[in-house]
């Protein structure tokens, strides 16, 4: 048995106004209750430092930057560094990053536990629109504010397993979790910020969303044998409604911990990285079953090509 | 709306003894009362004319031999295509397949309404093994009696939609379903043989067996926006139980239909075409969306290896 005491630490919704600092205590509570309930890694949501900023159009570079950080750990968030590190908690924490030369990705990072920053994923399927869209309930601008993540889908080889991340609307493309299931990924841990209305069909309604980002999840685990960890940031912020749905979810597909709030709330399971052996060896032995020699339109070809 | 009324004729067990002739009568059975309901579409089982033979050890390829068939139609299955063309109906069967140059398929055909082949797949992902197996509860040998498919993943554009096939355990590869995705596949027909039970894992259970089955084909009916239909030969065949489980799943990845039985069972649903469009055209809109340069593992590596 290979056990990890994993906390998801789910956020409630970070208004425009909110400070980083206001925001940092509040994950910082939650990091004691983890510690309190014997984790070892705590993975925070996407872009946990902050409001879901591209729901905003803005024109101004300079206004937009007010959203991302130059550095991690910066003056902000250093209070949740130390604190990881006293209590010997590995983090994980999405955040908007600007890069010195002058790059935005929508960025997610993994810490050790002594709060050493051993990993840096930047978020490749940007969901969304870069222009102002006069169709859409609400503007979705992920597109416009960040670069397509140029880190590929790496894992790293922890102490206990091996880890791999992704954000948000990665969740829903099997691509990325086969990328990190070819590395023998044992645990992925994502964020996300998901609206709670489909900006382009009001009608869809939240409890089809929940499903959408719970079946994308267990699918993807089931199919690698991997430990998924999906954490939101959720509730109201500033009149838009994100939704909830955290779920801890294990190498067979099932959901073992999920959220019952919007709000801030922290599940904890002991994840068995050892669970994973079986699907890896078994149904999912890639090296016996998979037949590379008939996937090539998956990278060679973006978008649809239909038959004459 | 671009509508068609598919029956799904899952099938119960075919027992060692059964001739070809008095199963074919049932698939007849089958298809008039796909008819009577509408049908213009009806899809049956993987390995349907026959029992799962794979279960069964066999040195002397001249038995083996009697479990495949030569040509399709043939004399036992000319009275399934004479009653389809009859009745206007298209159909898609599951059969093995032995060439007229002695390679042997798991292979599924796709007919118009008039009963002429238009398509034919090969299964590409051979589950279990090549020689006997005193470690597992039962044997499952198909990777002995069949060679890996060399037909890729097409598909066939009819006159109602993009249609394309899979076999039992392709189902849950996303690769497969993927590579029709990126040609635009909007019907996605599948047959399978489940064993009941884990020939490695005894433990695990028919319910977990069924929630592995619906949750490959829901996440990518969602995750392509295509129809699945996936139709099980379910029962008791000589003392070993296959699952049932046959469903019909939308392109938002629910479950329309669902057997109930482990026999013979018809489940229609009229299944609009343009409900594709919607996903397609937003959230997995490939080309607005798809990263391929980070996707190489999946093509240029078959199995896993694991970072130092």
């Amino acid at each position: 048995m290979r056990q990890i005491v994993i906390g998801a630490a789910q956020m409630g919704p970070n208004q425009k106004s909110d400070s980083r600092e206001v925001i940092v205590a509040r994950m910082v509570a939650l990091l004691e209750q983890a510690a309190a309930k014997g984790c070892t890694l705590v993975v925070f949501p996407e872009l946990a430092l902050t409001t879901f900023f591209p729901r905003w159009y803005m024109d101004d570079q300079a206004e937009v930057d007010t959203w991302f950080e130059d550095e991690m750990p910066n003056e902000a968030t250093r209070p949740l560094f130390d604190r990881a590190r006293e209590l010997g908690i590995a983090i994980s924490i999405g955040y908007a990053e600007k890069t010195p030369d002058g790059h935005h990705f929508n960025t997610q990072i993994l810490t050790d536990r002594q709060a050493k920053i051993i990993g840096k994923y930047r978020k490749t399927h940007l969901p969304g629109h870069s222009d102002y869209d006069h169709d859409r309930a609400f503007q979705h601008l992920e597109k416009r504010y960040f670069e397509p993540g140029d880190t590929g889908f790496p894992v790293w080889r922890t102490q206990d397993a091996i880890v791999g991340m992704l954000i948000c609307n990665d969740r829903r493309w099997p691509e990325a979790y086969r990328v990190m299931g070819l590395q023998g990924v044992e645990l992925v841990v994502l964020g996300y910020n998901t609206p709670s209305v489909n900006s382009q069909m009001g009608s869809e309604g939240l409890e089809q969303r929940l499903y959408h980002s719970e079946l994308s999840m267990t699918a993807a685990a089931y199919q690698n044998a991997t430990w998924v960890v999906g954490v939101a940031k959720a509730g109201d912020e500033d009149g838009h409604p994100l939704m909830g749905g955290s779920i801890i979810v294990d190498p067979n597909g099932y959901v073992v911990a999920r959220a019952e709030t919007e709000g801030d709330e922290l599940l904890v399971h002991a994840c068995d990285m050892d669970l994973c052996n079986f699907g890896k060896e078994t149904i999912f032995d890639f090296e016996r079953h998979r037949r590379i020699e008939h996937y090539g339109l998956i990278t060679s070809q973006t978008g649809v090509v239909r038959p004459a």
